[in-house]
């Protein structure tokens, strides 16, 4: 059994915690949470929870549980929380994280590199950073001749999402990234387009506005809101409370990249998608996959922080391998 | 450079041929043929050829080759070709195969693994076994509640066109393998249908009878075909030579992986799919990018035989390690 630690219980944290359990070869330790370990409960958990040190706890000494966790995944944010406990548990234990701010990745895997001396750090799990740059690596060396897109959606976005609840006189809001048909069309079709920002994909926002405030300012606000949205076709909703939370409280998400491409005169059209009804439990699953390949390349001593191009399939299948080549290849 | 030798000049060597040449880390330095090594012949070749003994000349010493080329992408059939040139090639040099007869892999692998002392011997690279088999293993791990389809198609089929071609009054003949929409689209909406073959795709004849022949007989004797037609649904056309040779001479091929899994309530579906105008073109570009791989495996002393499984991506790809993780991940 592979004794799993998850540290941060958000909605990812979660995600990977249900992970675990449905992996036979896995078994879930411990949550790492900075909240109250007391307000962490569900009914039947097999897991203790602990504190790693917020405001409402003493935190648990991790030197204590070196050998009695052998993955630790990091489920916190990648703004500030990645940045201090990606080398911090590297340090001590095997990681697996789902860093994903792309412009920081070389900076982010030098600190947990120096940090893992004794440990393998994966780095950027997920599916985008991910399954998506793995099928974007696997594609360009497949065809050299052609073009990789990546397109995100429909899905929800957080960071869009919370742009807009900051516009005053919005309660809730909800961002929708929705590719643009006729943008993939084209590219499965073997045509190579150059797209802007606005021909590959809109936005909806379905937004429930405070009371008496002014609707017009507010669609106004958000679709010229630089970066975020003016570089885009968007529409904007008001809906009430109740239907918000009837049909916006997921977080579906998906995506797609596709890869148009050539040999001598004849065209060769690569696709991986993704259709997702829950992006974070997703990712967790993605995560407790990567545990595995975390645990058993330590264990060969591949130590050091290592991405998803660095680690053989093998290592992530349950199967053994005289299984995995007999059933699947 | 990576100097690459191609053994075998049918439609997957002609397609690796090209695949090399188009790879600007690779040299193609010689092609092995059984045939007269003169009757290959393409303006502007800057690779030489030669012959591994047939029935028209004496084959050139292997052994005078093998400080001469890094890797031998092996492009025979899976039949009797690579049981045999498999280990005797791998007993000298580190080689790429796309050995896809499925139930006999475990004991090629084997055998070329004994012989791979010194070498590094990728073998059933290609689409599938393959790239197809990457996902399967994949998307099982990624979601290990669920299930895995794979559909073939829309593509022709060289086994079920021999198949046609043999039956007497029989000229030229072409079998399209199509997966049916409706089976297709359930798995993408999240549905785990347990298929019969005949739910899953139907065939398509096209075929050019000889004259007199009698049309009826020879779709009777395709549709009832034990095997290869009996357990589809089959339909035929007769066409004239012309616009076989017009609409039938190439070989697109295709298909798509799908999985259909869950996570606690909610559907994740992942999907892979490739169109591809030239199978045997788009075989040998893959074949090429394991030729990266398989040197440079070699030259970590990662000896004997691999499967797709095995290979990190980072090994196929062009871009070396800081480049790939900045602008891939």
């Amino acid at each position: 059994m592979i004794r799993v630690g998850i540290v941060g219980y958000g909605n990812v944290g979660r995600g990977a915690a249900l992970a675990v359990e449905g992996n036979p070869d896995m078994e879930l330790r411990a949550v790492f949470t900075r909240r109250d370990p007391g307000s962490i409960k569900r009914q039947g958990d097999r897991f203790t929870v602990l504190s790693c040190g917020g405001q409402d706890s003493e935190p648990v000494p991790l030197s204590s549980m070196v050998n009695e966790i052998d993955v630790m995944l990091l489920c916190g944010g990648s703004a500030t929380d990645l940045p201090e406990q990606g080398p911090h548990f590297a340090s001590m234990f095997n990681t697996v994280d789902s860093y994903d701010t792309h412009a920081k990745i070389p900076e982010y895997m030098a600190a947990v590199d120096a940090a893992a001396k004794t440990a393998t750090a994966i780095i950027s799990t997920g599916w985008d950073p991910g399954l998506f740059s793995m099928m974007r690596s696997l594609f360009e060396a497949s065809l050299p001749e052609g073009m990789s897109y990546t397109f995100w959606g429909k899905g929800f976005s957080q960071g869009h999402s919370d742009a807009v609840r900051r516009i005053k006189g919005v309660k809730h809001a909800a961002q929708y990234t929705i590719p643009i048909d006729s943008a993939v069309d084209a590219v499965r079709k073997g045509e190579r387009p150059i797209f802007t920002a606005r021909q590959k994909m809109k936005r909806e926002c379905f937004v429930v506005a405070e009371p008496g405030a002014d609707e017009a300012r507010i669609e106004k606000a958000i679709v010229e809101m630089p970066h975020y949205f003016a570089d885009y076709d968007t529409t904007v909703s008001f809906i009430d409370a109740k239907e918000f939370l009837a049909n916006h409280s997921e977080m579906p998400h998906g995506g797609m990249v596709l890869h148009s491409g050539n040999t001598d005169s004849n065209n060769q059209v690569m696709e991986f998608s993704l259709k997702l009804d829950s992006n974070p439990e997703f990712t967790g699953s993605i995560m407790a996959a990567y545990a595995r390949a975390a645990f058993r390349m330590s264990q060969e001593g591949l130590f050091g922080a290592k991405t998803v191009f660095d680690v053989p399939l093998s290592y992530l299948s349950p199967r053994d391998r005289t299984d995995l080549i007999k059933e699947l290849l």
